[in-house]
């Protein structure tokens, strides 16, 4: 399977960059799940370019639910939503069509391809693909939203400044939920924001790493082997454009500890089990343990930056020079967060339906 | 699918630490590749706890080829490999039966399974069910060498003592296939040690990070969506007991660098692509571009540590001590290491099946 | 997986019969395959409806390709092809809502989806869904037809009028994807037609038997278990509503022979291996063997009737009488012809994809 | 996928004829079903090869479950049973290696697998490989036993005799299974063993019709494309060597009535919704709706026959005379039936688990 994920929920994604519309087939979700056009519409402009970081508002992605969904509600079949692209330039792109950016996929589609790929843009390789699965994505986090599965997710760090780490888990998701730029702590947002307009003056790019929380997943979710919880999420959430690493209870800077300090001390608290600490992030021998499931994704600086840059001509087989021409963003982190949000509940749609049956969701 | 991964080659895995055996099925390779009994042996002995650090020496697994192999060459039908559990003692489980180890997956497999597991040496969830990983990962490796396409890992860090960075990648890799402690450096590897000593006499244990290198990989190995060539080894890799976080390049690392020190410019050299930097890690877009892959696993410290722990016995649904008792390792990465470049193997087996057909790899 | 069938080469579909749209998603397919909308156009014309028998005449359907088409040429990315529902009729279907159609799947549809399901016209159920994949199966017939695979159907019976033989399969093939109403005699097909005009003035309904042969498969195209060639064509034939049975080589007529009349002889012609007769259809073990692959699908009558009806109201739970008014098929077996092609078409073209690697059907 | 069939419930299966052993993983299944070695060795001794037709008795096949079985119960892993080769005779087949046996898979065994194949008394494709299905498969006819989901098949015609038709589904059902070769009428079971006894005598062998019933399947299960209910237990039942069609309702024959009489009316009895006829066999859109579910296999006359039949030699290309020796049953059909009654059990527990969740059939 290529383009498609999931065993009893799953999601299919389409699109190229320049072609008339990007979109998500999503399948499997139970019936009589509310489907709210608005939340679907907002969740697309968290996603979208915003020029400045400063100016979030513009005008939404429009999009057409061509299937699914019946008098407001999912009806149990595929429901497929289609994302028209819009103002889609036809500028020239064959004085650069075989300069291969650098950290772009221009030249691995080439490999893949054989230069059959439609190139505009960055075709199927594009950010803008990501808008099918934040449209899917939405109903997939209304539906965990309504069994009080909530997910949030924050810039943890960007061009070396950090966050703030999550204290009160429920109320700083809410809080971040309500956020166009993802920062727990609104002094360290300026900061990033301030950081990425400056590397933006460099004409260079920043990357930075995504934190995301997912409270009240029931326990026992995930299998010991091959699917755990933690290697379906990473599966998926490396589709993302730009995620390089994934990581569950910063377990990159936790591996140095002991295991003394590292073990999770179970505990009873109101009657239920709970650990004291969550460095297993949740998660324990690929099954969730009842605890917040917690984990980070790298993201890498954009590659697209405006410097000259070395590179070959994979046509000619020869060095090159690249200077990207355009609009492009100095960072993207802020952007990404509704997509890793988007996936995540797609993900947990999958693992629980599997585990619980088709119609739990509903 | 649960205890099976891969969609051109397959594998099948089953077992409980003290149940009469435990397997592979490794489905989907190409006929006529030669199986070595020996190679599978010596990779078995890796895995093998070693009882000390400094006595590697130890009688193998022993295992038995029940099909798919007919004159020493696979046949391209299912190879199954059943490794017997000898040995294990009919100890009395029932006195901490209900009390959850930390950090291990007792309490979630009490979730999953409602009690019927095997719960009897961790069971199912007992690294010993990497043997079969190990085996079959064994036919893989072997098919991969005999297309040049060589895997080698190893103990980045471990208890905060770092290991040499990669310098010449083939050699290293052949160094590191050699050896029992996968380290670059002696010195280092002796303090490594010497701190896993240490460690066991606190009655604790420790972690670390391995890391792995594929070499000469064909470009344009990978999928865009959703089965990126980070994403398909991520699943596969955070199968592996302690496995906590997966990262390529460093990644975690590498995101406060600007895009213009991360992007990895291309050049021509003796005619062929490359890439001048290498932090995309061999991946542009989810595909390989032909340069080396470098991936790195967090590997948390054993949970299994001598010290009493705060738990709760989730049978009474009460809190409770526990005292861990029997023979448990101080640190698992130098055992992890063979794991991981079996797991390597069997999914790029995979990929290159899916991408090239069934017979690439004869 | 529901809506979606492949593993090399899938196809994902969905809509409604009221809905926005009805469409596909075909991703996997080999880059620089020449994309013909007019084929797609008129393999669609095929499975409208036409009214009456005689007048094959009508409007298409109107299509949109939304990706993985460039400059003409498939890209190897995911092709979306969205099929508009236009003039819907929005009559009352109120009355009858919960009145289930014998040999319908409405009570089956409550069963599964609790009454959220789009009912009007059968909804996920109408044979309009098949729309895509006609549309999908368009493309993939090209892709075999320039590898000199080629697949053509006929209506084996109807209405107990039985079509001649295949004879010349390659002619016969080439003729049959001329015509309209797909019947190797002219004189049969006249037959058929009018038994169907004469069944729709009884206000009754009819099927047959659809049969078709694939040429030039190459040997060696599927699995022993479970992929085998037949179980794979009839999974997805299976799923072109009113088919109710696959055979191969119409065993069910041949069962009744003595081995030594069934077995096909091996033989040498011009330095092929072919057998001398074909009562195995093309398939030893599950596996092709290069001669034509044949096989019947049996196609029930088309359930809608005028006649009343017995039947229950399933809100109320209580016995009903049901006259199904509009304007209904009296047979469907000769618009069932092109999506029996069309479904033999992708399956093909994902064994051979998974066979001999992505790229061979480019 | 190849040797492992199966979303929620899967089945792998191994083996060659001649090698060390055959043998099952069945992963999913729900924890807590009891697990009988005495019903597994019951339904081996009905698969195996009984000499002549009266003289059914003899040693069972024995077995050995490695896995996933802990104190008589599922443990929700996987379950592994491993069945020895006993007695493999190393007689010589190198005289008549590549001499393709007419209507057997040695021909096709070398176009996929290029030589390398176990060609022993058919390697993989042996039926000998089915003893992993059948012992896999009373588990899981266990587990539906447990939920009153009964299953039993009869032959419904051999060499042209014709047992009666089912009449009290649950009566024929149980006495079905409690009988060693599964023809309903006892008449008609001895003209058919007669039949089979003439035929062996004629060094011929005949083929047949397996009827199969499943009773008290829940509505709701399948999907309208493209799992079916009829195209994924087709799917697998297409694995069973011999098997070249698969009906429901015995539908070749059916559809050449009228929709009027096809269709089934829904009445209310008892406060259920039922059918009044069962053409449909239990199954409206791909879904079960509550009635029986009723198919028929198409079995061929066993391939193996004494007389000399014309074939080639494929190695040396050239036209060849191959008589066969050895001992083979001039029928399989009343071997096959429980083939198929486990194959159909694999399938329907596959089914619900994923509807209803993997705890259903607990």
């Amino acid at each position: 399977m290529k383009n498609t994920f999931g065993q009893s929920v799953s999601v299919t994604i389409y699109g190229e960059s320049h072609g008339p519309a990007v979109g998500v087939v999503l399948d499997g979700l139970a019936p009589g799940i509310p489907v709210e056009e608005d939340f679907i519409r907002s969740q697309l402009t968290l996603r979208r370019p915003s020029g400045s970081i400063s100016t979030a508002r513009q005008e939404p992605d429009p999009f057409q639910i061509l299937s699914g969904v019946y008098e407001g509600k999912t009806t149990g079949t595929p429901i497929s939503i289609m994302i028209p692209n819009s103002q889609t330039r036809s500028k020239d792109y064959s004085a650069t069509r075989a300069l291969a950016r650098p950290g772009h996929a221009d030249y691995t589609a080439y490999c893949k391809y054989h230069g059959f790929e439609d190139f505009r843009g960055g075709g199927h390789f594009s950010g803008r693909i990501t808008a099918g699965l934040v449209a899917g994505g939405a109903v997939a986090i209304s539906a965990l939203k309504a069994k009080n599965i909530l997910i949030g997710t924050h810039i943890q760090s960007c061009g070396g400044i950090a966050d703030r780490e999550f204290r009160n888990l429920e109320e700083d998701i809410r809080n971040l939920n309500q956020k166009t730029f993802a920062v727990l702590d609104d002094d360290k947002a300026g900061q990033m924001q301030e950081k990425i307009r400056q590397t933006a003056e460099q004409k260079d790019s920043i990357g930075g790493i995504l934190e995301t929380a997912v409270l009240n997943l029931p326990a026992g979710i995930g299998e010991p082997w091959f699917d755990t919880a933690e290697g379906v999420l990473s599966h998926a959430l490396f589709s993302i454009p730009a995620v390089k690493g994934v990581q569950f209870g910063n377990a990159f800077s936790l591996v140095n500890s002991y295991g003394s300090e590292y073990n999770d001390a179970f505990r009873m608290q109101e009657n239920q089990i709970i650990t004291e600490t969550n460095h297993n992030a949740g998660i324990n021998g690929g099954i969730t343990n009842g605890m917040p499931v917690i984990f980070q994704c790298a993201v890498k600086p954009t590659p697209s930056i405006y410097q000259a840059q070395n590179t070959v001509d994979f046509f000619r087989k020869e060095d090159a020079v690249l200077e990207i021409k355009g609009r492009h963003d100095p960072a993207i982190i802020h952007r990404a967060r509704v997509v890793v949000d988007s996936v995540t509940a797609l993900v947990l749609c999958d693992l629980l339906a599997g585990r619980f049956g088709t119609d739990w969701l509903a």
